[in-house]
Parts: structure tokens; sequence; C-alpha cells
């Protein structure tokens, strides 16, 4: 049942409910001496925000940041690093009618069945609102890697039906610069705004695709053979809510490809060493930068598939744990599309994976 | 470093590189008195091996099974299982022009910067000969789920550009009756044999998707909120050599849908209760058997992504680990399209997350 | 560096600073469905308090406890616990004399070298007051224990030079019910009383024993070969602060002892099987209840040992961090002896191993 | 159940019962690059050899290491290090009568019930043999220490009621240099001798301590709070077959000590910063070189109990599964005293926990 917490080295445990009295986390591992920007984490923390978008839940969080340990004087300790953020608009009584009603396609049966008792309040742990938490600590694991001048940037690739054609010419581009969807592309963007007008009209919602690349890395992460780099990736995307898939390198696309068409060739750029060995680079980079587990130094890059929001308002049939049929209509506050919200949650696990791998790797350079 | 072990209660650790002594691993946590039929665990075995498909690579592995530990009179004795497979087939010498060379696409130069050392002979610790190890425990487990009546089958989706249009309907099949390309339609198959055939003459490769379902599972698996079952699946099929993506459920297709035609209703068959609550099932299953990252005991189905072989018969440049340009021109022995080999693979990481996670639910039964 | 969990099942994270904002941690895998007494958990907490002896330190704590999340409605969720104490009375302007400062025996120089920074108030990380956390998740502990009947009792056994003869006598004495020495025989508390009374003039300090008793335990906890019962009660032991010594059953006398005199021989006293197994019982007890690192189902007995309290306020040479060499004279509160507070941390200690090893052995319960 | 693991970043998992085929392990984590000198890792394994004391169980054990992965070309990969030794002199036949029989404080009853099955010959797991991997996984360690300048000896400090007065004085001597005894005082060591003999006749067994020492040690080891070095060795420690106790530095003799007597004052030798600290020595080590968990820089030193050996052949009473009484007279072949054997596990497990602990701090240097 423990399965709150992620990592190795750079450790986060999480807790709370969305409308008990306060969501958090630990970091443990945090290495000492770093200083720590509020301005940033709480920044950071402000972009997964339900009121940032139009088409987001209307929830107000203000969302306020309480360190409570771990860090003296604005620099860290390199003891745990506890902090919360308090539920403060937090309305349980929207859910009374949901006490013992199983809405479809979310976790409220299963949490059910699993521990005989759940917090029906919206959601309760399944919330989205746990992945404050998973922010926190991805702004925590941010100021370590930018030290290392290593940077993660996602953005929404696609919403519904709509996609950006090309993810690749983004790369430059910071998700913080980006608009309210978190698309880099404007045309898409206008598309994609028309899309979710529409469904907000209709009480529906919908899925969508996020792609993320991380630049600067060094060669020599991940730890063969069940914690590769991607293995540990596609663990932490797919621990996000409503993640139903993850690919890198050429993904789903180049499992259709052949061999002679998918292979990175090597090439030498300049003469460097590392370990004795003369340091490479890749003509293409269909590998997404990591092979046999490792990373190879060029990009990472990846894409993850969130299912559409299972709250909608339009009506539908469920039942209650008495086994009561009931029509059930969309209460509480939700988001028409979770993807915009969610780049903040995928760069944030992102960071906190690459920053476990470096420590380990770090624990091996002699 | 550390990255040999997988699995919290059922741990499996394993060993060994391509052409040393011997491949292996050690299960901790396989309960006790459970009857080893190795009969069962060398057939599963048989499964993965080169010489089962013409596609395959010729290395003829004999791969004899020998149990160390943890098996007394033929029944687990709840201590630690060892187990091993000598390597009998080795050539290392095949490999001699490899030593210093790094083969696009491979994990040779990612082991020798992460390591500063590696063993060269046919892929060393990043060889596919690895999954025989995983494949034994696999078959551990299966023994283990046999007992509850879950029953694990995986077979291939697509081969190349080569699909199977609709995988719903064979989840009858067990891959054990699937013909050499472990594909259960036997005109995709037919058009997969003469795609293979054809790239075999160009001495290129390919990838292709794997399709799995595990069914007879009870509800309440998985621990949220950073081991949902999904996670954990994910992470277990990514650490497979050459898988680049996993979807479950609706999967990146699903992504693209309203939540109106995504969501999974509930329904009633009969008046059952699991701990006071009336067991429910759902009328679709486009939420793959999980919801919340628990299992709703409906059948959990996945999709995995392999990428094509990297070895190929066409020549290559790449570099030494001097800086040296070279052309390189496809020595050892290889497969032309790993997924037929992989299908085994599969369901044995597949079965090894799914024994452990109900060990872990199973500590929080009353 | 990630050092501040403990448990497998049953997993406690803790943070917090001696004088930072608070201090507290997240209890995971707690089992759902438990009534959470918020007396009984304040009362736990109250037991290790400053003020509860006359001999401890003058630092008033008002330590309150607060739940965070996991539990609702007085019922826990089996989501992740999370509690914190507000650290009220904090006044780290009496430690601005220590901030460069090493104190001979303290932590101050180690974790100056280990992190390159320290919070030097009050000991920070390092300080006794982190126990908190210990104590609040025993409590959580104890109330998951107590549904199976099984209750864990320590006591002072002696301090500095004064010791209880033979503690074996004392097992149906709950701690609860001592006097503020936790010590349950009333002449030698006296004796003790006047020891700390010369000791307190003097300006001088002193350690002591502790002995804990487990009864009602089930047979066939501990887990083989490195998490025996004895090896997780030890760490456990050890890692409460000034802990310098370990031994269960027979210990260190019973090391010189012959194998015909410290061998337990079985007997019966009713014919019950578990497992196929008729029941057995010992005659005497100088294995403490653990054979093999499991339990045999006898009481679980072992003593503690804790070096004198390093703040004493005769005048002690020292160093610091510029390598200066000056004079200290005790400031900051401290406790004279720690033993009579640490009883309750010992207790809490044992909870959260027993707890963790019992959801251990549940996992594989058929 | 899965507790056949220790270590996190060093991490050794072992595998094999008394007289199955083999008995062996995996070391992952261990740093590539090391030359592996396979006298010497024979040579410790040697020295835990039953044969190899007057006094050591007649058992005639070959143990010829096998070293299965990892290694390649003399230097260590940086993959798991498998390794077995073949049971060669097994007599099963000889452990028949013990089948259904619980032997006085042995581990056949509490395996019997944890697991409802057990291997009864010799043991099974519960076996010292079980020791042999221990030995082998320590002496890789010891390679990996040894690069670093620190070592580790360990040495007989009591058998029975006969104790070295002084073990301080013992610190230079080589555990490998020491007599079949391993007591490097001639003295005691031939009392002790004589003792042995007295007990050989009687057919009755004892128990003893071992004094260990830890020399070169850097400063900063060891992982707050749950992780300290001395809950560290406390666990490894009290995972060795028939260890009974643990204690470091003034150890249970220190905890009658006044503070003012036991606190270690600091001295400045030679003005050298590390961190940004002035690196300080003690002028006594009552510490026993940790303070607050984390290493000082001076010797660590620890005192470990070890039971009589339960295996006497004075004739017992006991009682078969099915509850019948029987007499038991001492069968198999045993050790008269396991200490001078344990000389080398104590090492062994010593050299695996620093190792680890080194590693873990290596991931936070910068």
């Amino acid at each position: 049942m423990p399965g709150n917490t992620i990592g190795k080295l750079f450790r986060l445990t999480t807790f709370g409910e969305s409308h008990g009295l306060a969501i958090g986390g630990i970091i443990d591992g945090f290495p000492a001496g770093i200083a720590i920007n509020s301005d940033f984490t709480q920044n950071e923390l402000d972009k997964r925000k339900p009121g940032s978008t139009n088409f987001g839940s209307p929830r107000k969080e203000s969302d306020h940041l309480e360190i409570l340990s771990g860090v003296f004087q604005g620099v860290s300790l390199g003891t745990p690093i506890a902090f919360m953020v308090r539920n403060a608009d937090a309305k349980p009584g929207d859910y009374e009618a949901l006490r013992n009603t199983f809405r479809p396609s979310h976790a409220d049966y299963t949490y059910s069945i699993k521990y005989g008792i759940r917090d029906h309040r919206g959601g309760g742990r399944s919330s989205a609102r746990e992945t404050v938490s998973r922010v926190v600590a991805g702004a925590f694991a941010k100021l370590f890697l930018a030290g290392m001048k290593i940077s993660i940037n996602a953005f929404t690739d696609s919403i519904g039906p709509i996609k950006i054609t090309n993810p690749d010419k983004y790369q430059n581009i910071a998700s913080s610069s980006a608009n309210q969807l978190r698309c880099p592309d404007p045309a898409i963007s206008e598309q994609i705004l028309l899309y979710l007008a529409d469904l907000k009209e209709q009480g529906d919602s919908t899925g969508g695709t996020i792609f993320c690349r991380i630049t600067g890395l060094p060669p020599g992460l991940g730890e063969p053979v069940f914690e590769k780099t991607e293995s540990e990736l596609a663990k932490a995307m797919l621990s996000i809510n409503a993640c139903i898939g993850f690919e890198y390198g050429s993904g789903f696309a180049g499992a259709a490809l052949r061999g002679s068409e998918n292979n990175d060739q090597w090439k030498l750029t300049e003469a460097k060493k590392h370990n004795g060995i003369t340091l490479l680079e890749t003509v293409t980079n269909n590998s997404g930068g990591i092979q046999g587990g490792i990373t190879n130094g060029q990009d990472i890059y990846f894409r993850v598939a969130f299912k559409p929001v299972a709250s909608i308002r339009q009506p539908q049939m469920s039942y209650t744990s008495e086994g009561e049929h009931i029509l059930l209509e969309g209460g509480g506050r939700h988001d028409i599309c979770v993807v915009p919200r969610a780049v903040a949650v995928v760069e944030a696990m992102a960071a906190i994976v690459i920053a476990d791998l470096l420590l380990q790797q770090n624990a091996y350079k002699s």
C-alpha cells in the first residue's frame, strides 16, 4: 500500500486529500547548499493553477506554498524539505451527493473496493489536486538541475483531434512563455480554443498529448536493466492522473520503420574524451537520447497521452455502493481538458526523475 | 547503479552478460508451498529461444534452466529461488572486431561512457539475452498467478507497417497456441512473413507492437499515487530491450476522444458485495481495467512498441573509442524483428508486476 | 542521503529541525479502516515532553499534534497520514553563540562536514526533538497493534550506575503507570532521583538503559536473512538519538553461557496447530522470542543503552569552524538524562518495526 | 518476505540452502573498473571455513568460489556480480531424523510456522553456511575500500567467560595474522583452548564476543535519521546467525558514565579544511567515530555478542511437528563456538555497510 514515494536518492513522498486540511510532501535527498528561490517555486506552482486557463476548473486555489523544514536562511540544508499548501477553497458540501456514488471512469469505485472507505469529497486522494505536490517537488528538482544547465520544456502537443504537426521545431520555447493552452503554435491554439468552447457548450470534455524535451544532459545516466532512463520516465508519467500512454524517441511510429531508417549514425564534432572515450554525437536522434537505458548526451524527448476528463456535464447512469441505479448530472468544478495544466506536471515529474538519476550516477564518479 | 532489481515483495534481481559464463537471477519473496512444474518453466523459456522462428537469430541456445535454491522436493520454500542458464553457444570471437567500436543505435557507446569499461561480446549486459532471466522469473510468477485463475496472454499486434485490425477479438487465444510469429491472425501472418523475407534479403530489420491482455484480476490492485498499476506496467515494459512505447486502455487514440465517448458506464450483473460494496462491471472498457491506478476487476490490456532491430547487414559508418571513423558491416547473429520473441518477455514482465501487486494488496487484507 | 524513512510496508518519513517552523512526518502504508483516537495519540506524544520530569529540559513544548491527511471522520483512509507539531517555544537566539562552534560529542561538527551547512539552533535536525515524529508514528502503530492484542511496554532499567536487578518481574507494568522516571521500582527510583539531583548540582549528566517487552506476538514474523526481527529492532533502536547499544534475549551476558544453559527447551501446553504444525512454547525464553530471525510466539524482550547527555554545564574546550580554540559554557536547555523521555521513543520504534513485520507477513497469508 | 537483500547502492542479495545445490549471491552496484584479485576473494572465503579450527565443525567444505558475471578480464564491469559456491560435502542423509523435529533454540520451528515447509537438511536457509555469501560479498567490498585506504579488522574478544581485558591495544593486528581462534592475545587464547576442550568433552557449546575496528574512514558517512552509521552496522551485525547484541563506542558500560567522563573533547592537529570547515580530531573516542549518525573521521569500533551454539551433544527433549515428545541426541556436524569463524563474517558485514555508505555519500559530492 505505501505507493506514495518516488525516487531512490532524490525521493518525494506526498500526502493529502483534495478537500482535506492540506496537500504537500517531503523531499528527502535534496542536496545541501542550493539557494532556494521562493519566487521560482511559487511561480512553478502557479502554472498548474485551475484558474490559469479559461477552460480549467473555476475552483480558485490560492495555493500558497509553505516550506516547513530543510531550508535555512534561503539555502537547502541537506535535510528533508517538507512543504504544504493549505486547501483554502475546499467546498466539501458540493460533493455530498457523491458520498455513496461511483462516477463513471473515476476512481471512486476502485478506492472504495481497495480501502473499504474513501474521502468522497472531490475525489479525495485520487484528485488531480494531488499534483500540487509533484509540481512543488519538480520546482526544487529544477533548481538543482539548473545548476548543471539541464532544462526541461514541455508543451501541449494535441488536444482532442487537433495536433501540432512537427513538435521538433518548438524545442527552444520554454513552457512559461507559451499561451494559456501551453501550446507554442498560435494557429493550432486558435483551433483548439474553438474546439474547447464547443465542448464546453456540449458539457463534454476531451484529452490530448504533451511533448517534452530535456536538454543539456550528460551522457551516462540511467541504471540498467530495470531502472533504465525510459523506464523511470514512463513510470513517472503514467503515475500522473489521467495519463494513458508514453512513447519516447521515434515511439509508436518508429516501430513501423526499418532499422536502416531508424538507426542513429554517429558523428564526431570535436575531439573530446570522457572516461577515456571519444565523445560522439548522433546524426539523427530517433533514439530520443537513450540507448540501452543510458543517456547518450543527446536530447531526451517523449510524448505523453492523457485521457478525456471523466467529469462531464452530460447526464450519465451510475450506481451507488448499495447497488442502486441512479442518474448522475455533473456537479463539482472540473477542467474540460487537463492537458494545459498537466504540462507543468509533466515537466515536474521529468525533473524529479532526472535529478534522481544524476545523483545515482554521481555516486559512482571517482 | 544498482538497477538490476524489480519488484517490492515479488522481487527479481538478474545478472549475466551475453557471452559470460551464465545468465540468471534470484527471485526473492516467492510464496512458499507452490508446486514448481519444471516442464512449465522450461517450456516458457523455450518460447523466447532465438531458434524458434525462422526470422530470429540463428544462435542456438540450449538454454537449460538450473534451479539452485528455494525449491525443495518440487515445492517452493519461501526462500530465494536462484536460477541460471549457462551460455552454451557463446562465440566471443565473433565480436572481436567490435571491441572498440560503437554500433549505431546500440548501447555500446553508452555503456562505455557510463562504466568506462564494457564487455563488448554480443552487447554484454545490454544484450537481449538478458531477457532469459525475465522469462524464467515470469514463469514462476505465472505459476503463482495460475492458482488465482489470473492469466496473461500477449501476441504480435504489428510488425513493421502490417497490423492486426482489431486485437480485441483475439482475447481467448493463448500465445502458446499462436504460430511462429506469435500472431493470432493467419492472413496478417502471411503478409508479415513476406515482409520479413524481403527485409532479410535487403539486410534490413524492423520493429512492431505487442498487445497484451490480463484476465481474471481481482479489483483493488495497484498502489497510488506513484505505484499505480499502469505505472508499474509501463516501467516494466519500458525496461525490456528495444521497447519505446506503452499505452493502456484507449491509449493514444483515446486521447483524441470526447469524455462522453471514452467514459466507461457502470453495470450491475449480479448482486455481490466486497468490502461492503456492491461489485460492478463496466459496459465498455476504455479504462483498460484500471481507474485511479487501481484495478476495477475488468481485463487489463495494453500495447507495447518495439523499435527496429539496430543490427542490420547493410554497411553503416561508425567510430571507435579512439575517434577513428570506420565502416561497419553486420557481424554477429541477429533477429530481423524482435517482436515474436518479445511476446514471451512482455507476458513475463506483466506476470511479475501483477504478482507483486497481488502480494502488496494481500498485506492489507483483514 | 535520503535516510529519513523507515519501514517497508508501514513506512515513516520524518522532517523538521529543532527550531524550524515545525516537526512532523508522513506515515505511508497505514491500514484503512482503523479508528484514530486523537486523545491516545496526543497522550503518547505528551509522554516524551521535556516538561514531564523534573530532570528533563525546562523547554516547554506545547506539542499540539495536527493531522493533515489520511484520516477522515475519525477513521484511517489507507492514504498517507501526514502530521506535524509546530515548534512553539523555539528560542533560536539562545543558540546564536553556537553558530560556528562544535560542541563536544554533539553532531555539530559531523553535520557541518557532511552537508557544508547546518541549522545550528538547538542541534537542528540532530536534536532529540526529532523524536516527536517517532512517537506520533508509534502511537498510530500501537493503535494498529492493539487490534491484534499486541502490546509494547518499556521502562527505565538503569540510570548511571543504578540498575534494576531483575527487569523480568516488571513485565506487567505499563510504562504509562510508571513514575516520572518511567522506572517501575520505587526503591530504585528514589536512588536515581538522588543521583540526578547530585548531577544537576554538578552541572553534569548521565546515561542509562531501557528494557522493553513485546507481548501477544504471533509466531512467524521477521524476514530472513537480512531483515530478521532482531536486525530491524536493532536498526530502529540504534537510530534513536544517543543510543549506543542493543541486546535481546540473554544478550551480552548470554554470550558467556553454555549452550546447555542458554538453550530453550520446547513444551507443549495445548494441542493446537498452525500451518499444519503443532504450536509449541518454550520452557525458558533466552532466545527473546526470536529464532532464526523469526518470532516463535514468546515475548520479545530487549535492552537499549543510551550515552550520557552530551550537553553539560561544566566548561569544555572546543573549536570553531575557523579552527579557533574557545571555551564553551553550557547554554541551551537540556536533559540531565535522556532515559525517562526515551522510554516513549523506544516503545514507538518497537511498535513501528512490529507493525511493519506484521504487514509483511500478512502479504503471504493464504 | 523478501528479506534477502542488504544495502542501497552496494546491494547484496543472497540465496541458498545448506544442503541444496549451491549457495551464493548477486552484488549489484559494485563500481566498475576495480581489479578483482581472485586469490584475495578465495582467501577471505577460506577464513570462515569450518575446517579452519579444531573446534569448528568437521564438515569439509571445499568452498570453491565461482564468479558468474560482472567481472571481465579481471576487472569489474559495473554490472551485477553473481557468484556461487557449490555445496560439495552435503550429507543430507545425516539429517533425515530431523525432518519433523524441532531442535531447541534452532530455527526449525519458526521456519516451519512461517513458511509451512522447510528444508530440514542442516538448517536449510537458516544454517550458518549462508554466511559464505556474506564473506564473498565482503571480500569484494574490501577490495573497493582498500582503494580508499579503509581497513576493517575484527578479532575474538571473548569466548565463554574468558575475555580480553583491553581490546584497544590490538588495533593494529589484522585478523588474518591471528591464530586459529582469531584472538590476538596468546595467553587468553590458551585459556580459551582449554575451555573449549573441556566443553567438547562435555558435549556442550558456548558463545562469545567479537571486537571490530574500522580505520581510515573519511568524515561525513551515514544518513540521518533512520540510516545512521550505527543503525546500519547494528542491523548488519544482528542479521548474522546467532548474533544477540551490538554496542559501539563506550557502549553499555558508557551508559553508566557521566557526561563529563564520556564526552570527547575536540583537538586540532593540523590546519586543514574540508567543505570550508577546519578538520578536527577528538582527544578520546568514546563516540566510536560516530556523532549524530555521521562519521567524524576517527576509528569506528564496536562489539558484537554471539549466543552459545544451539547444537549440543547432550540429550535434549523436544517435539515433532505432530506434537510427539522425543529425545534428541546431537547429530550433524557443529561448531563448539561460532566466534572464531564469525570474525570473518563480522568484517564482511562491516565492509558491506561502509561501502554502501561511501557510495551514498559520493552521490552528493560536488
